[in-house]
């Protein structure tokens, strides 16, 4: 066997990705910190039980598992952060008032998302606590916009959606809610015979407002098409407020209302949110309220927020990162050394070519040169 | 039990203490930039025989084991990244001339080093490959030195070693070879008596040097002491030579020999070394040269390289990161939007108080505030 193969969907990140990324890394923490967003790290590891509190069966099947030696536990290497930050929230920091935190760290998963997909993405996002209110969600999704912005992605297509809806459903009908994942699984992925099949027995009130779900897709008409079509709960009545209201205010990305797109991780339970871009066919960016995930942690708090996957949208992203450097010789000389570190000060790359490598720099873009003119160290172009 | 409990010896990292790792990790990163060393990003997982490929027991035992589902394949959560960066270095970019290349990633060990370490490492580095020449030492030791000055570590003391000393010895007679991994341990813990027992039944000449080298230590006069001390071993005197060499070209620090400083995973075959500051009894920052890695993974090239944990130097540092704020209300009002979003853009953090939480915000440091006077929105100090 070959020691260099990896295991497949994992891959290493060479030099001009792994530039990319970092600049992107960092443009991203920083718009979070612009916004007030305070950063944390939660471990890689954890408990297996509080990774997955809170969360469903797909993040159990996504998460690997290993032994701790120390305690003799199942320990699980997280799949998704947001669990991770919620539990910060309402267990270390304890504030009383609004808290909002980002992190950006890599998570594993058993399975690919798909046959090209990566098990090890990067995932960054930012979280509000401690506001029910739609400012918090509007706060949320303006700056997920933001940041795709900032990534170079200038035409982005947001789709919202409310858990708010499928719940009001499944609170009039036990028997809808039996349907569990698959139900979730068929809405997200509009695969309307399966949808047919699932809910042929249900109430038919139930019936009909679930199969009429993937079909409430569309610019903001589809609120009214929606009131019209599905029964007049309370629920529904507020989910399509909220929805409306959110509409009205979010500036910038053309807006869409997709009421079955009900991804993630099943945790959600008011406004969800999909970010797309052109020729991409997976959301680049998602996130949603998922006011019940601190009550496990012993805190129940309003809590919305996104993540994206950092590798995903380096990929797609037109920002190019810098690479001009100075090439500059390897000599035992005072001058020189203090010239190249005065350029390293003020920000520029200065290679020193290590004697007997002179003439094999062509890695990094040096298109100047250090040289020495009549005994002082100056910057030249490279002819 | 309670699910916001952690493994032993992991903890998050909260605003205050990720703040300034973030900051750091930045100015490293920057540094290694600025020298012409380029990012890579190896992957958290592989197979377990790549982790472990040319390192020693130690790395296994540390090393976390899970199975991969897609390959019924044990994989190893990396404990260190220095053998990934090599394989990346050997198979990957193939390049014939010098690469130099860095890294910033976390790390997991199965059982921490000491009661209160932890198991979760932020490893930052970088390595220098292609060159078998000290001049490659010396850059990666400036380097070192200058990343350790970055972080505000003024007082720093440079320990230098030798792989070749011990090599030589270890040559001439199989005898030593036989004690293996506790002979390094012996060696690098400075344990005499341990030493003596050892070594009892060695033949005198080896046996005296072996007792000897852990006296070893002290300024550059130590050199001209092991000449007289250590067998005239042709391994010894270039050993000596290259010390003697670095001693008179590195620029700042305190600089000391230690010819019994043998840590790290065994995989080192010149120069070694640790960087001590004052009041932290473990090496911050340590490196060396460990010319054979790449060749298990097809290519045997020289390689030179040095890493440290960033946590633990974050929590060492005195570096302070910026926690400026403004604070503005939140009203629905196009101007506001556009002051907020401008003082963004300009680099400023601007924290907007969410409806009913205008008195909460004690967690940032707002010293100003952003209000309306006279139909446009200023800054103005905090009162």
């Amino acid at each position: 066997m070959s020691t260099w193969l990896l295991p497949e969907n994992i891959a290493d990140v060479l030099p001009s990705e792994a530039r990319k990324i970092e600049e992107l890394r960092r443009r991203l923490l920083d718009r979070f910190r612009a916004y007030g967003y305070e950063m944390v790290m939660p471990p890689l590891l954890e408990y297996l039980e509080s990774l997955l509190t809170g969360s469903g069966r797909d993040l159990n099947l996504r998460t690997f598992k290993l032994v701790d030696q120390l305690s003799g536990r199942t320990l699980g290497l997280r799949a998704d952060m947001t669990p991770q930050v919620a539990r910060i929230d309402a267990h270390l920091l304890n504030r009383q008032g609004v808290t909002r935190l980002c992190y950006a760290g890599n998570v594993l998963h058993t399975r690919p998302r798909g046959l090209h997909a990566t098990r090890e993405q990067i995932q960054i996002g930012a979280e509000i606590y401690g506001h029910a209110g739609l400012e918090a969600d509007l706060e949320i999704q303006q700056l997920m916009l933001d940041a795709l912005r900032l990534s170079g992605l200038t035409k982005v297509r947001l789709d919202l959606c409310h858990a708010g809806v499928l719940a009001a459903l499944i609170e009039t009908d036990p028997a809808a809610a039996a349907l569990g994942d698959s139900l979730y699984e068929a809405l997200a992925g509009k695969d309307v015979p399966t949808l047919a099949e699932l809910t042929a027995d249900l109430a038919p009130v139930t019936r009909d407002a679930l199969r009429t779900l993937p079909s409430l897709y569309g610019d903001a008409s589809v609120l009214d098409e929606a009131r019209k079509r599905l029964p007049a709960l309370d629920g529904i009545t507020r989910a399509l407020d909220d929805l409306a209201f959110l509409i009205g205010e979010i500036d910038g990305g053309e807006l869409m209302i997709d009421l079955a797109d009900l991804g993630g991780y099943a945790y959600h339970t008011g406004v969800m949110f999909s970010a797309y871009v052109d020729g991409v066919p997976n959301a680049v960016a998602r996130g949603g309220r998922y006011d019940k995930v601190g009550k496990a942690f012993g805190r129940a708090r309003a809590a919305t927020g996104f993540s994206l996957d950092l590798r995903e949208v380096a990929r797609i992203s037109p920002v190019e990162a810098r690479s001009s450097a100075i090439l500059a010789p390897w000599r035992h000389d005072e001058a020189l050394c203090a010239a190249v570190a005065a350029l390293r000060d003020a920000g520029e790359v200065v290679i020193q070519a290590l004697p007997g490598h002179e003439h094999t720099m062509d890695e990094f873009a040096c298109d100047r040169v250090l040289v020495e003119r009549n005994g002082a160290w100056v910057v030249e172009t490279r002819v």
